[in-house]
């Protein structure tokens, strides 16, 4: 018998649905600028949150009462069947793990590779008409060896069993089909200064992401290498803060051509950026790669992981994926956890059917907003300037010397023209 | 007759001292770690908030009284009076300014340049006998032209007219002797996405800081570049984040050689992290320059730019500034101002005295940790593994797959020591 | 000629309308639960922001130009003409200010109370045709005399000045008919501790306004007295920090029926609230009283009172309203400025329709909520336990050892049913 | 064999000791304003943070080794030698727990009862010859059937459920001769207002305090009965918010002159407020208590629960209780925890001894500043135009008309004074 026994696959009957477990904006095969849906969105539901996470917080534990929940690989397997028959109900083209979800935890490296390979084989075979995958990665910061990090930490041999561990996961990613791999800083980072040398420790961690890097074109892994920004937590401070500092860094190691990011609206956030700003940027940089659509609450300072509610800034989010070119191997991820009040099987399901209608309904508003041409229109406008020959002399020809001579020969000084903020936020209401 | 009048000079009087104008703790000559404290701290006093600021905030205006407000080169000169007489007062070796601080403004480019130049003859003459220029810098944000950023407008002759000042500026500071020219990006970031090119605007802003290094060298200015890490405000969103962003930028366009950064505790805080972390950080990306040592209220969500007061904090500041060697041609501004509240010429006066005084606390007990040795010595304890042969090796030769064979051979299984966090501090306290 | 020119008066013309200058969804006579929407909303628009406030943020002065910039009677009656036309053109049924927004400051008390007579005549006169006033209130921040604060100033003089002026401004606001009488308690706070007597400034703070409530039954004005909460800036501490604590401190000194609350999407925000648990509160407090519906940058920590713009917020801000019964005295009072960037007539007009537009969209799915009733039920039967006599009587008659007794005696042993979250959250975005 | 094996009991040993578990600053015997340092300071040492914390957190499990941890009798009875083994080596004259800090969690509520009262026998035998109980409390928030809070739970047998067990932790307090009671506000708050009848749950929770202060006049209890204030975490909003709110609600209920406030700086820190700030208010509120000395991370947005580290913010705490005549029946409670990396049993010691120590140079720093006077007399000084006659007569008998027609007749025009915060904050340090 099924953990969501009872519930039947989740279809879209339209806006005018009552029914709380059916689809109301978001449908696989509508064709929205060209391409069905479901190809833009290339949603993916979670392991970690949904069936690993047992409802807990610093004040209390475990709320969830799941079947699967235990240290063995019987309840591997029974998770595995539950989660499953998520995605099926669900309908989701994609899902992703951590290692530790999905295996139980063994005394050692080599326990950990068999457990984790005999899931794959499960997985293997569950694939054949279930999801893809649209990322693996390894846990790097649950247990007590991590606890001052991974790649990062002072124990070369905690560098090792991470290494080795994720050349596990990113085998197996690749033995899935794993459309990209994930490396979350999960505890790079430092509790204090005072223990720490931060030269060194960014140092080590470009050397495990080069071997990363190094791994996947030996085997043949056609996927992206992503990391991940977020600013703190665990941590004080997380060496991947936000979408600036990655791309610094990717760059000061020569890995700008080889690694992405993976964007999550709820770290962007917390680092202080809005979650289109994030994604603007990467863009910008050359380094967007996927998204992880889960919400913070902008009155908590931790890491709430919600599930999207909010449509306008949903649908900016995906005016500047559409903007851009849309989503490569990336996808958008709902690495969003269930409220721990949040008990039953029917939360599972209705929090994602919520979550994608909401994303349907920004898709198809940013769409909207590209078709219609407005605020492209307002920004080349804005920029008119700069087209002229004049303009990009100065640019890229003229030293301040050849400019000073002008503005005061000319008399330069020019008059400021109104930026329209308020018009163009009206112009995005008409859609959202 | 000066503004400062019954004031004289501030000089060393010892910790005991009751007198509210004198150091307790400052004293210029005393020798630590082999270098007089005047040359390690090269405090400067800024010209800004000390004698242009009016004491107005966004709910009200004018507060201070002071005899040099107003728009005539009159005015201007008699708040060079004044500001000098300061300088001499404190005892400062260095002071720096913006042209818009020391200058009227005029109609057009012409009649700035020419105000500017009349003050800077004038400078000339004061500086025979007072303090050096550790920077100058332009104003590119207080007039409305600049309302939509300087070398980020979309008005090439904004871009033109930013440059032709700047120009002027670094001219200027280099006549005057200055040591670093510091381009603070005031409004180069943005209000809204929504009619913001962002990958342009970085563009242009790189081009911008080409052409002040190219001119740099031109004129043969030796001193340092900085631009100056803030998150927000007055913009939504500066492009100069903070230090990991600055650092980014400069090394997509190559100009990481040739650009340092002058960091503050306040734009630290506000960007949300401690003003050690943002040196720190500079330090071990080889960017660290100056810094502006005032500080933000915790509590408060815009800049307050106080004068620093917390011992504590202060001290963990110069301990990395002078574990990476102190400073170059940087040195501690002040970029403070008074509470709006705080009226009395004795008030400019004081607030220097005290924050002079607690930054030589502060270095003191930096030095008296650096020469203690504790806090190293624990460091390359925590790291000692890493300097073994075979740590080398793996993190330098071996793959991922290497990695992997030997954890699953030798049954590689770390397990955690301590960080000793509360006694790295423990350890702290007993030198602040 | 008018500031406005060629700006007509605006109209519904339904939500398919490009005109960016039309209500597409505010139409005031469409009847929603029962009552004119124009009478739901009572939108208000403000002076201090649209016409006194210059485009001045702490790093720059002024950006707009408007004609009536300027300190004599004959700019400020260009001001009100200006005013009264946009009043017109957006056919708002109220307006509000302060003093000093609409008259020149005077050398003194007198000739403040002169100029502000002279502008209330003419109000009079320009009211007969136009919109009603909301509310008036009185400047207590903006002139140095205030900058230690008005009713908490440690000079009694300063309390004097402050008292007189609230008198001439609760008078100006009977005559001309006003609705309610705000005290914004501007620089009621402090900046440090250290020179401050909190708990007499908070006496000092009371006795303020039993005068004011004492002299509104003097003079028979029937409004509601009403202050605003506000956690900080420009103070680093402002007495009326939130709801709560607004509440707590009527309570102490006897106010709470005297005195309601104002209550700010921005100001909820800063003090770390939403704005619908703000409005919930109060009521739940019965201290509900106005709103100002202007939205802070969640990423932004200073006040930048942004006009409304999205919609799945202000639906749950009017659902709490509409919940409560509506406004009494108090209305929707755009307390919004334009960026300092947007210059144009234009500008400001189109700011405000898009505002009244998305307030009359959070108004419609709030009373679709409400109508369909699902959010209630749910509510219902969360707390129907509550409802049964045991329950009851416990709560209002068992002592500890009743309750002890009864749980140790019947194994009381309760289990968790979950809290619907997500399929709440679900439920609003089918309004939204 | 303790588990502090090799750690003898720490002593005072001056400031010049290099000894990390000697004191260097808290000699209790020590007498500060007429009164052993003891006997200000009050120290406490928290069961929680020290004995049932696993070094846990969202990210990952326990990191600590502890022989005592697990769920039976006899765990509990190791710890509890542990913890007492900890009490004396570190002197504390206070310890204080939750009941399910100390004893295993039951089946029902009467196994809870039947364990906690084992516990209790053998507390009492252990407390003849060791520290006194400062508080006790119960959990009301870790098990799952508090999920929704307890007293606020929408199920009523949550509310019998937690008031049973409050009755059973009041009387072991009792019986152990505890000076105060705590109510923390654990989940009493809520996730979203979408399931919250806000206006009820206050309604329950005040009824809830009311029986349990109706408890301890029925039982004799003569300690204090405490609520904390804490903003946010675990949930999204905690009722009992921060002094302010707190006050209110007590207020509200008639209960304010039976329940004062333990007031936490992390608390403080995640409220907007600094620490002095609460304590301030609490005393003009007459709601002080008691404090939890662990502060927060300015930059971290969740609860850290960290050492105090920084003496100048911990004497102007101390400023404020010695200004307001002490503690009564509160102290100084180390509410605080180990990062999760410190494993060894030198750090739970180490991390206290340093926290001591840090107190000891507060609350020296406030005498001092106290006894020199200069603070008082600044203060004094600028309220002294209060204690004229006619400032008085102002404030209690004039109307505004009386005051406006003064102002008007006499030209009262005050002109503002400095605020002299610098010079304040300068003052401050000679002490710190």
């Amino acid at each position: 018998m099924s953990y969501f026994d009872g519930i039947t696959p989740v279809t879209f009957e339209g806006p005018d649905s009552n029914n709380p477990l059916a689809f109301r904006h978001y449908d696989p095969d509508e064709v929205v600028m060209g391409k069905r849906m479901e190809e833009h969105l290339r949603f993916a539901v979670c392991y970690w949150h949904n069936f690993a996470w047992e409802g807990g917080d610093p004040f209390g534990g475990r709320t969830f009462e799941r079947p699967w929940f235990g240290d063995t690989m019987d309840h591997a397997r029974a998770k595995a069947d539950a989660a499953f028959d998520m995605f099926r109900i669900l309908g989701v083209p994609y899902f992703c793990f951590h290692d530790a979800d999905v295996r139980p935890e063994g005394a050692d490296f080599a326990e950990n590779t068999a457990n984790l390979e005999a899931i794959v084989d499960l997985f293997e075979e569950k694939m054949k008409d279930g999801p893809k995958l649209l990322w693996g990665t390894a846990n790097l910061f649950s247990h007590r060896r991590y606890m001052a990090g991974a790649a990062t930490n002072p124990d070369p041999d905690v560098f090792a069993f991470a290494a080795a561990t994720v050349k596990t996961c990113l085998d197996a990613t690749h033995r899935l089909g794993g459309e990209n791999y994930v490396l979350w800083g999960g505890r790079e980072g430092y509790e204090t200064l005072l223990n720490t040398d931060m030269g060194r420790e960014l140092d080590h961690l470009a050397k495990f992401i080069e071997k990363v890097v190094d791994h996947k074109h030996r085997i043949g892994f056609e996927g992206t290498i992503l990391i991940e920004p977020k600013p703190q937590e665990p941590t004080k401070h997380q060496y991947d803060y936000d979408v600036a500092t990655c791309y610094g860094f990717l760059k000061r190691y020569g890995l700008e051509n080889e690694v992405k990011l993976n964007i999550e609206q709820g770290h962007a956030i917390l680092a202080g950026h809005s979650f289109e700003h994030e994604i603007a940027l990467a863009q910008a940089l050359g380094a967007f790669g996927s998204i992880d659509m889960n919400r913070n609450d902008y009155q908590s300072g931790w890491d709430t992981d919600q599930f999207p509610n909010n449509v306008p800034e949903v649908a900016l989010a995906y005016y500047h994926i559409l903007k851009g070119g849309g989503f490569g191997t990336g996808g958008t991820n709902f690495d969003a956890k269930l409220r721990r009040q949040s008990l039953d099987p029917e939360d599972l399901i209705a929090a994602h059917v919520g979550g994608m209608d909401v994303c349907a309904r920004g898709l198809k508003a940013a769409a909207a907003m590209l078709e219609e041409g407005g605020l492209e229109a307002a920004l080349t406008d804005r920029y008119a300037g700069w087209e002229g020959a004049d303009a990009k002399h100065m640019l890229h020809e003229e030293s301040l010397e050849d400019i000073a001579a002008r503005v005061a020969r000319d008399g330069v000084n020019p008059s400021p023209v109104s930026g329209r903020q308020e018009r163009l936020e009206n112009h995005v209401n008409r859609f959202v």
